[in-house]
């Protein structure tokens, strides 16, 4: 796995943990915030790589010999940690089932160099039937990447080698690369000609814009960048049917847009090899900016009046009052900044502040002018500055939240993430709906399960919500998660979200993308896959298995 | 045909001429311009709609009372004129079939007040072997309406009765709408609550919503408003195997985005009953201005450079030097704005200069803000104002062009227009060729043809091209439009421009699909069509016309 310091920080070289190694300690108000909201639990640490063994492959020696033809020797990897690395993603199922050293893992992974070995590759498992489910950064948490349950042998095709930028078109700032390309990459390769992409997801270090395209990922700057279906313009997607490129002309309107086709789908259609980007011109500066509003209302009018408005910063991110006890206490503002914060919870008699993080990107004189422009909306709901230092301690900390993810599994939590979106109108009640189907199914007789949510993007008519619980994991913590997340959904479902706004369908949201498609929607999706695979040879264990169970070869 | 008068002047109620009755003689500077640059035609009035007499009924009295127990008697249309302003759009063609009495109408035109009835229009067509054609506001310039040549009876399908609000969220900037809603009438409902839609296209006065999704319309502030399909949230359909609401959850990245299957499906996949649309906050204040650029490509440099930095107009359209000169010849500057251009194009020895208008909407203070941030790109070109006059003057005429068209049609002139988008760097030389091939193919031996281009919408990665052809009609006109129109798309495919951003594709640009989306998406959009409309009822003459030739029933 690539070292990448692109941030100022190094990537631990273990692929199912985000962690920082700097920081491989629970912090102490951590500690002391879990035992009071959450209560004690009992640690559970993970074994080692080298301590789990793979099923044997199910692909025999002529099999390997056909693969390795096709990749060459040196990208066909068999060996046990390779697979068991390729064997899922970072779905808490995932997480789970590697400490349980219960991973299904692929019988070989194959890293294809070019769009002509992926054809054969695919040709390949089509005629032995073998299953391909392909391999991005390897960062789902929706359980796309899982390998295990499927009838057939597997094939993992990781795009890994496909990271070169293949054309630049300056005047048009279109730039075409290879879908293994990371963001870290590729930031770096376009910063001395003054470019970026500034798509800036969580899983930012280790995804890939072939895995931003197929689950039309959303970055940390999306209200002002675009949620990368939106950055992307075009993507070359080898099918076991041939190759299509579609976005290859300019803002088209020639009948329906293919991109809607291939933009998420996960792998099931074909595999992405080229994904063709907008990007723009590097900011010189960047400013960020915590606010305080004295209740969460308050800050949802605002952060719609911005949007409505056509004000918004790129940065947009409004905590709840959950969170945002959480975060000051964990992180909170020091010296002016804390005295301004009480005086102002003093006088407004505010009990439930919600902190937002506020970002622009530009020049000084275009920041400048931008944030006049936002100071309206935000004066009117009640809203006081806590400064750029708390704004930069959150930029600072950005990529962090997997990594404590993983701490706090170690020691015995149950913690996840869930996403969603609605139109401004249904925000509220969402949110209630989730805290408490989570609350309900989570409570443990303890303190816990603690909720909380934030705004992370917003849109002129709707805003998506991130949720994060904590919970003390019980003995049968799949099953526990399992429950919760039915709960969950359920609550979304019922409440007018949607089943995902950025982190994708997988095998985890599968069961209720017909609740949100429809059956006839379903039915186009499956046409869709049978025109361009018609063995379900591709990733048939995710988006669409609620639909037709993979066929047998 | 309704009248409107919402722009401040009122429709002719010839549905196959946009005339605007005030105006119905060619202006004495357009007759100077025509002799001079295109030569002297001969006139060919068309005739009266009572002179034309419509192929009888295909469809028998049986066939015709089960028609009517389904939308009423009142609003099944049988009678020769209805069928005939049914059997086609505004295409060259359809124009050109009228003035010659060669419609093929459909064999009735059924009106239906629900998507209930819709539901059982479409299963008696299927059941009864009759294709249904949907007919919104008949402004297709592309044959999208076109019935002739259908292997089976023609039920036109029109959704003029389905033209409320439906629903509002002003919270969330939401409408839902009948699919028969036009804009004017939208507008008008819209304006006692602060809101608009802002969607201008030229056929404005006539489209209606369900053809904005149909086609993936663009307006003439789309810059600033986005074309129809980022405007648009969802839509319901109506097809032969169900109802299907797409969009109706917000932000979501479940999957594959079916909008991108449906907006733009121009009737082939089902009748779109429902539109739900993104809505704004009403401008207090618009302002136009002209502004004189030395040439072409320092226009195009400046609306580049505001664009890449995102401080776009609402309304950016640029004239190349030949539409230039018509525009100042016809209703060029006076008074102090003439002075102005005069000495500069004197000054900086200007022999070609290039018109731009820009259209902000905001307050008087965001317009002046975001005036100021345009001003630098502007400069750096050596653009200079022509001040307010030019621009309202765009803007008081902008929906006439379709009239003047009228015009020069009677006066013996074959008038096209054609529409397409590249990416920036490939903006200049396509240009060129569609200029080309157009002057190639309409030589005949006098002064014309007369091409002349704007720019009519700018993206971050590209920009679309609008032409306009004047030349002498020859006696078989249809013939001549036919290769001229081979010669335009075949240079604009060789190009690398779209084949269509904002007409569609309908019948006119049908054979050159499968250039631009490749034979494997022309697969997909057949799988679509055979799960939804496995009886190819739907529109079988257009959009996939060249793919399966309609199915006998």
């Amino acid at each position: 796995m690539t070292q990448d310091t692109a941030m100022g920080f190094a990537i631990d070289s273990d692929p199912t943990r985000w962690g920082v190694s700097a920081t491989s300690v629970l912090p102490a108000p951590a500690r002391d915030f879990l035992a009071r909201e959450v209560g004690i639990a009992t640690g559970r640490p993970q074994p080692q790589w080298d301590e789990l063994v793979a099923p044997a492959s199910r692909l025999d020696g002529d099999a390997l010999a056909g693969l390795r033809a096709i990749v060459g020797a040196e990208h066909l990897l068999v060996d046990d940690g390779a697979r068991l690395r390729h064997g899922g993603g970072l779905s808490y199922l995932d997480i789970v089932a590697r400490r349980q050293g219960a991973i299904v893992p692929p019988d070989a992974v194959a890293l294809p160099g070019s769009s002509a070995e992926v054809v054969r590759l695919l040709a390949w498992c089509e005629a032995n039937g073998v299953a391909a489910v392909t391999f991005g950064g390897g960062t789902s948490v929706v359980g796309g990447l899982r390998t295990g349950g499927i009838d057939r042998p597997v094939l993992a095709v990781a795009t890994t080698r496909l990271d070169e930028i293949l054309d630049i078109d300056e005047e048009s700032r279109l730039v075409r690369v290879g879908a293994g390309m990371t963001g870290p990459r590729l930031e770096r390769l376009l910063s001395p000609r003054g470019l970026t992409l500034g798509h800036y997801p969580q899983s930012w270090h280790r995804a890939n814009l072939g895995g931003y395209a197929a689950t039309r990922s959303a970055g940390q700057s999306s209200t002002g960048y675009g949620r990368s279906d939106a950055m992307i313009e075009g993507v070359r997607v080898v099918t076991p049917r041939g190759e299509i490129e579609v976005g290859k002309v300019a803002a088209s309107a020639a009948g329906p847009d293919l991109r809607g086709v291939f933009l998420g789908s996960e792998g099931v259609f074909g595999i992405i090899t080229e994904v063709l980007v907008r990007v723009r011109a590097r900011p010189a500066s960047s400013s960020y900016t915590g606010i305080i509003f004295p209740d969460y209302e308050s800050g949802l009018t605002a952060l719609r009046g911005l949007v409505q408005g056509r004000v918004a910063p790129d940065v947009v991110r409004l905590s709840d009052p959950q969170e945002t006890a959480v975060t000051l206490a964990m992180s909170g503002p020091s010296g002016r900044s804390a005295d301004v914060l009480e005086k102002y919870l003093g006088l407004r008699k505010v009990s439930e502040p919600c902190l937002a993080i506020l970002g622009w990107d530009g020049t000084r004189a275009t920041i400048g002018a931008r944030r006049l422009e936002a100071q309206p909306a935000l004066r009117a709901a009640g809203a006081v500055s806590l400064g750029s230092k708390v704004g930069r301690a959150w930029a600072h900390g950005r990529f962090d939240g997997p990594f404590l993810r993983d701490l706090l599994i170690d020691e015995g939590y149950l913690v996840e993430t869930l996403e969603t979106a609605a139109h401004w109108s249904k925000v509220p009640a969402l949110r209630h709906a989730v805290q408490a189907a989570l609350r309900g199914s989570l409570a443990d007789g303890g303190p816990g399960p603690y909720v909380m949510c934030h705004v992370s993007h917003v849109y002129e008519t709707s805003a998506s919500l991130y949720f994060t619980v904590i919970a003390r994991q019980t003995d049968d913590t799949a099953d526990q998660w399992r429950q919760a997340k039915t709960a969950a959904m359920d609550a979304i479902v019922a409440s007018g979200g949607t089943i995902t706004h950025h982190h994708a369908v997988g095998r985890d949201h599968a069961p209720w993308l017909a609740d949100e498609i429809g059956d006839l929607g379903m039915d186009v999706l499956r046409a869709v896959k049978s025109t361009l695979d018609p063995a379900w040879v591709l990733n048939p264990g995710a988006l669409l298995s609620e639909v037709a169970p993979p066929a047998t070869p």
